[in-house]
C-alpha cells in the first residue's frame, strides 16, 4: 500500500468520524406519530411479533439486517490487532454490504477471542439479526464457530474470509482454465495458505471436481500423519496430497498448474514459478503485498496473474459475492448457504465474462449486474 | 389504547418494514473510494486504532453508537414477550435516539433472560459500542447486570427503566410540590411497584432529600422483615418505611402527600384517593392504562394528576431525558452516569417550566431546549 493512501484514509475517517450512520425511516413530527412509533402503539406490534415469531422480519429492520462479526483475530493482513483494530474494517464491510445490495449492516466486534464464547455471545444476539457474516476470526476457532452456529441458527451465517474467498477464486479459476484449455479435474493446484481461506478453497474446489490439490503451510506440504498435525489439517490431508507428497512450497510448485496464495507477502520467487508447467496460472492473493508481485510472476513464466489488489487486472474480490450471496438469502428467506449454492454463484460469476482473457477472468467489482447475478444463483 | 391506533401502527410498521436504515457517510463511486474504506487503505486505520485504543471514537462510529439491549423479560405493560416482541420497541427507542440527540442507536434483543449470561453477552459487545441503554429487562436481575456492567465497562450504562423514570419522577415531583407549596422531605410518599422503576425512584428521592416513602408491591406495604422479602426487596425496605408501617396500598395512602404508581392499570380506586391528604399528588404511570384514569383522580381530590400517557396533561415520559443523557455524556466522555448526575438533570428539567401549574409540572417532549437542558446538566 502507498503510504498516502493510508493518510488519506485516516484523514478521512477522522472527517467522518467513521463510515455508517443509522437513521429513521420514518418522520417524527408530532405526538401523533411518537406514540404509532414508540409506546401505546407499538405494543399492538410487539404483541403481535410475539404471537407470529415468523413474521418479525415484515414488521422490523430485522427482515434487512446483517451482523458482521469479529473478534478481530486475523484482521486482513495485520493479523491478530484485536476488536478495536477490527471495527474500520467491519464498518467497511457493511458500507460495502449497504452500496451494493442495500442491506443494513451492523458491525460487532468481540471482547473474546475464545471460540465457545464467541458461540455463545452470536447466539445470544441473534434474535436481533437477519444473518451474520463473520469476518477475520482466525483457523481453526472459525471452523467450529461457523459449523455450531450454522446447526443452532435458522438464520444464513457465513464465515466471509473462507466462503467469500473461495468462490471467487473458483469463479476466477473456471475462467483462466478455459484461457488455458485445461480441466480442472486433470490439473495440479497448489495452495499456499491453510487457514479460513485456503482450506475452504480446496473444499469448494473438490466440490467442482479438482482431484490434485496441494496444501501448504509455513512448514511444506500437508500430508495424511505429518508429525504434529492439528485435527484441522489432518482433516485437509485426508481431502488434499492424495499421493501423500511431501516438501517444501517449492517442491509443491514443481510442474504444478495453479498457485493460489492466501498466505503471507513475497513468499514465492521467480524460479519457483518458472518451475510450474507451461501456462501457469498464479493467484497470489496475499493483501495488500502479495506472495509475488504480478509483473515478477509474468516474467518468470506466468501465463494469468491474479491478486487481491485493485490496482492489477483481477482482483479476487470478497466483496463481488458476499453482497449478492445475502441479497439473496434474505430475499428468499434461505436459512443455510450450502456448498452447492456457493458453486452455482462461482459458476454464475465466472459466465459474466464472456470472453475470458488472461487479463480478465473475473468480473470487476463496478461491473453491472454483479449483486444481482449472485443474488439469483442462490436457490 | 384505542385498537385504531393499534392497527395504524401495525400497518406503518409492516410498510416501513422497520423503522431504521443504516447508510453510509461516504460515497462509494469508484476504487479509490473502496480503497479507503476498505482494503487496503482501512489498514492505515486499523493500524492506528489498535495502537491507540483512546482514538477509537474519533475514527469510527463508535464514539455516537448506542446499543439499546433487552432480552424482552419486561417490556412496556406486556411483560415477558420475549426478544422478538421486543424488538418493536426498542427500534422505537433507537428511532427516538436519533430524533431526540441524533445518536445513532441500534436495537440489540437477546435469546436469553439468565443474568450472567446477559452480562456475559453485553461484556462480549462492548468493544462496538459508545453506550448501552439497558430496556425492559425485569427486576431483580436488572439491578445486578448493571452494577456488573458499569463495573466492569468504561462507557456509560444506563437501564432506562430504573432512571429515565426516577428522574422524569423527580422532576415532575419538584415541580408539584412547589405548585402545592409542600417541601421534599416532610411529605409521604407511597410508590406502587416495587420493580425497575419503583426502585430507582426510591432513590433518587431518597438522594434529593425525601425521608419518608412507603413502597408497595403486590402484597402491600414493603417493611423489613417481612417474610419472604428478596434481598432486592430487603434493600428497598432498609431505605424506605421509617416507621416499619404494614398493610395494604390502600392503608399506605391514607393521609400521604404525593402518591406514584409503576405498577399494574385500575389498582387505586377513588376511595383510596379520597383518603389521602389535601392537596394531593397522583402520578399513575403504568401504561397504556393508568393505576387510576386523571378523571377520576381529580374528581377523587387529586390536586395534580400526572400519567404516562401522550394523550393527557403531564405526560411522564422517559424520552424527556434518554436522548440528552446519553447525548451528554458520549459528546464530554463521561463513563460512568451518577445518581448525583441525575438528579442534577431532574432539577434543570424542572426548571424548564416556568411558571409550574396543576396541569404543567413537567415540559413536553416536543418543547424546544429539551434534549440540549439535559445534556448541558450532564456533567
Amino acid at each position: 500500500m502507498k503510504n498516502d493512501l493510508g493518510l488519506q484514509a485516516l484523514a478521512l475517517h477522522k472527517r467522518t468520524r467513521g463510515k455508517l450512520e443509522i437513521i429513521t425511516k420514518i418522520k417524527i413530527k408530532n405526538k401523533k406519530d411518537l406514540s404509532l412509533i414508540y409506546t401505546p402503539g407499538v405494543a399492538a406490534v410487539s404483541t403481535y411479533v410475539s404471537q407470529h415469531k415468523n413474521k418479525l422480519n415484515d414488521y422490523t429492520m430485522r427482515g434487512n439486517l446483517v451482523g458482521v462479526i469479529s473478534d478481530g483475530s486475523a484482521v486482513l493482513g495485520l493479523g491478530n490487532i484485536g476488536p478495536e483494530g477490527a471495527l474500520p474494517v467491519m464498518e467497511g464491510k457493511c458500507a460495502l454490504f449497504k452500496h451494493f445490495a442495500n442491506i443494513n449492516a451492523i458491525p460487532i466486534v468481540l471482547s473474546t477471542q475464545d471460540p465457545q464464547k464467541i458461540i455463545d455471545t452470536i447466539l445470544a444476539i441473534a434474535p436481533s439479526l437477519g444473518g451474520i457474516n463473520l469476518e477475520d476470526i482466525k483457523a481453526p476457532g472459525c471452523f467450529i464457530i461457523e459449523k455450531t452456529l450454522r446447526e443452532k441458527l435458522n438464520i444464513p451465517v457465513i464465515h466471509d474470509d473462507q466462503w467469500g474467498a473461495s468462490v471467487v477464486v473458483l469463479a476466477a479459476l473456471i475462467n483462466a482454465l478455459k484461457v488455458v484449455n485445461k480441466k480442472l479435474n486433470e490439473v495440479t493446484i497448489v495452495i499456499s495458505g491453510a487457514g479460513a481461506a485456503g482450506s475452504a478453497i480446496v473444499k469448494i474446489l473438490k466440490q467442482k471436481g479438482a482431484k490434485n490439490i496441494l496444501v501448504c503451510d509455513r512448514e511444506g506440504i500437508i500430508y495424511k500423519g505429518r508429525i504434529n498435525n492439528s485435527s484441522h489439517k489432518e482433516e485437509l490431508a485426508e481431502i488434499s496430497n492424495p499421493n501423500i507428497k511431501t516438501g517444501l512450497l517449492k517442491n509443491a510448485m514443481k510442474d504444478s498448474d495453479v498457485f493460489i496464495g492466501v498466505s503471507s507477502p513475497s513468499i514465492v520467487n521467480e524460479d519457483m514459478v518458472a518451475s510450474m508447467k507451461k501456462k501457469a496460472i498464479v493467484m497470489a492473493l496475499a493483501n495488500p503485498i502479495p506472495e509475488i508481485m504480478p509483473d515478477l510472476a509474468k516474467k518468470s513464466g506466468a501465463y494469468i496473474v491474479a491478486t487481491g489488489r485493485s490496482d492489477f487486472p483481477n482482483q479476487v474480490n470478497n466483496a463481488l459475492v458476499f453482497p449478492g450471496i445475502f441479497r439473496g438469502a434474505l430475499d428468499k428467506h434461505i436459512k443455510k448457504i450450502t456448498i452447492e449454492m456457493l458453486v452455482h454463484v462461482a459458476e454464475r460469476l465466472s459466465s459474466m465474462v464472456k470472453k475470458p482473457s488472461p487479463e480478465k477472468i473475473i468480473p470487476s467489482i463496478f461491473d453491472k449486474g454483479v449483486m444481482q447475478t449472485v443474488a439469483e444463483a442462490i436457490k
